[in-house]
């Protein structure tokens, strides 16, 4: 996606090439995704005019299917493919110095007597605002998600425990064909007070169940949480999901075209109230290609891009967990368009109370 | 794991700390775990006398519950909390430089005044034999990797596509609170000739069906392949599959404490005669908390690492793939003792035939 405005960016930094890497599995460069749709092992190579995508021999014939820029078979090591598209002495190169090992940059500076600069910045920008293939991709990721939320709680009843529940919502996932965006969490009773839980083979818990679960469709990534209650709430149980739902509410309707990520986090917690002590991650996260990416709610000299914009997607997730009690977490996908906001998710978010 | 052999590596290379992070999902150290079991976000730091894991709050809980060592909530930076445990002006620092990416080591380097220092292949080194802990949880991960190959195999007829193969495994997987190792590869006829090749949502096809699948138990990963038949065969097919076969049992008899990897390899070259030119990946990878690890059977100076030891555990899987044709690939896990190799892998050999 996005190569040409990058190939602009580019030449404006007097670039000659920037590359990417995805080697071993010691390092994984989304970019190389990004740009190429291929998510195999191999290198990836943009000039300001060209891309060349360099893979292995085990994974030539998949490169060639799925990558959207022309592929070379791996003969010789990177640094010599570079030097072939690059025949300058002493080339400016970009990398993404967030997703290269130290090890791997020091033996590619030994190799090659290039200047490298580090892209990871424009490249978080390009990304924290899609195009419509990826608009569309992600629309189809959050519809999957959705359908399969949907059957999770509506066969809710047959569930024991959260390994069960996790192991439904993967097995739906993979019956079409595709992956989970990342292992879905399921945390009944006090579990659900750990916003990171790991779902367990215990049985399910009375009181609050956050069910936290995305798809890759296309290499796009969805997410979404739900938070049911096992067993019969009391009135200050409903009132504190409604509190939370509420708040998530009036969050979404704040994410608009030119406003900042970090005020919404800020938001959160003032209209959390006396709950905001009980909220302790992120208010959300930009999705694509990573389920965490740019735009993000908290400003860092590594990921620093923060202001929505037209056709970013981000994630508004307000939680409570209260210390060995009870969590609640309600997660949409939110589209940012020149209207206003747009909900990509759309399981409806009434309390759903299970019986059993 | 060993973490008593890792810190008098560090006192005999005069290293003050090593510290291995997992932040961000940006770059993942598998030591962390090896060292503290602990799979989530944080930092370790191990000195010559003391091990300190450092979480941050929404992960607090889960790291208290699963790490082997100390834990401590994150509230400052990791180079300040290295600072409190060694406090030395010009401290010696170890971290695995393969797993830490430029952009994290120029932060640290400005932060501490430490000197650091490269210990990824000590860590190898350590690694490349189990523990008698490790090879309990390699053998549970292994039989439990037997019984879904077996329930697959048992249950193949019902099967239409690879993604429908793929799902199940990781679905029974799921159910018994365990992940997969990997994604599940299923490639059937011409797919098979792709040793890396994505499953499809596209009825089975007539040939040979190579099944590469593995689970983690308590951390530790498993690795299994199975060539099976859609069809009739004919008898070249058959005698192909059994010369992979042979093959592949003569190598296993090779596995022996102070046997070099590398020779294996070639060894498998030798063996496979003229088929050999269709043979287009390593013979096989050492196994632990990664799916790759070493003992490796091709040396590089990032992976060293290539004699078999006793306690070494090691996959052997030799293949042949012909292009736009068909590929059989068969794959056990091996561990090296005083006395000759055991397979760990018990699923049987013969050549399933599904007529249907």
């Amino acid at each position: 996606m996005k190569i040409k405005e990058f190939q602009k960016e580019l030449a404006k930094r007097k670039i000659d090439a920037a590359m990417f890497f995805n080697f071993d599995g010691d390092i994984t460069d989304p970019n190389m995704q990004y740009f190429s749709q291929y998510t195999g092992f191999g290198g990836l190579v943009i000039t300001q005019k060209k891309a060349l995508l360099i893979a292995p021999r085990a994974e030539y014939e998949r490169a060639r299917e799925t990558s959207k820029v022309k592929v070379k078979l791996a003969k010789g090591k990177m640094s010599d493919e570079m030097k072939k598209l690059v025949k300058k002495r002493h080339p400016r190169i970009g990398i993404d110095k967030n997703r290269i090992s130290l090890n791997f940059y020091k033996s590619l500076k030994t190799a090659t007597k290039a200047s490298f600069f580090d892209i990871s910045i424009p490249c978080m920008r390009l990304r924290a605002t899609k195009t419509k293939e990826e608009i569309e991709a992600i629309r189809k990721s959050c519809r999957i998600a959705d359908e399969i939320m949907h059957s999770t709680l509506w066969n809710f009843k047959r569930f024991k425990t959260e390994a069960e529940i996790a192991a439904f919502m993967i097995y739906e996932t993979n019956k079409l064909g595709l992956e989970t965006a990342f292992k879905p969490l399921v945390a009944s009773g006090s579990n659900a007070c750990q916003p990171h839980h790991q779902v367990t083979d215990m049985p399910l818990k009375k009181g609050f169940c956050v069910i936290d679960f995305g798809v890759k469709y296309n290499g796009y990534c969805s997410d979404i949480s739900r938070t049911l209650y096992i067993g019969e709430p009391s009135v200050q149980d409903i009132e504190l999901y409604h509190h939370v739902l509420d708040v998530q509410t009036k969050l979404i309707q704040q994410c608009t075209h030119g406003r900042s990520f970090v005020e919404i986090h800020a938001k959160a917690h003032e209209l959390l109230g006396k709950e905001a002590k009980y909220f302790n991650h992120l208010i959300g996260h930009g999705i694509g290609v990573e389920i965490h990416e740019s735009p993000n709610p908290k400003k860092t000299p590594r990921r620093p891009v923060t202001r929505l914009l037209e056709n970013s997607v981000i994630t508004i997730e307000p939680g409570v967990y209260r210390p060995n009690g009870m969590g609640i977490r309600i997660e949409d996908d939110v589209l940012v368009t020149k209207n206003g906001p747009e909900v990509l998710t759309k399981t409806g978010k009434n309390l759903l109370i299970i019986r059993r």
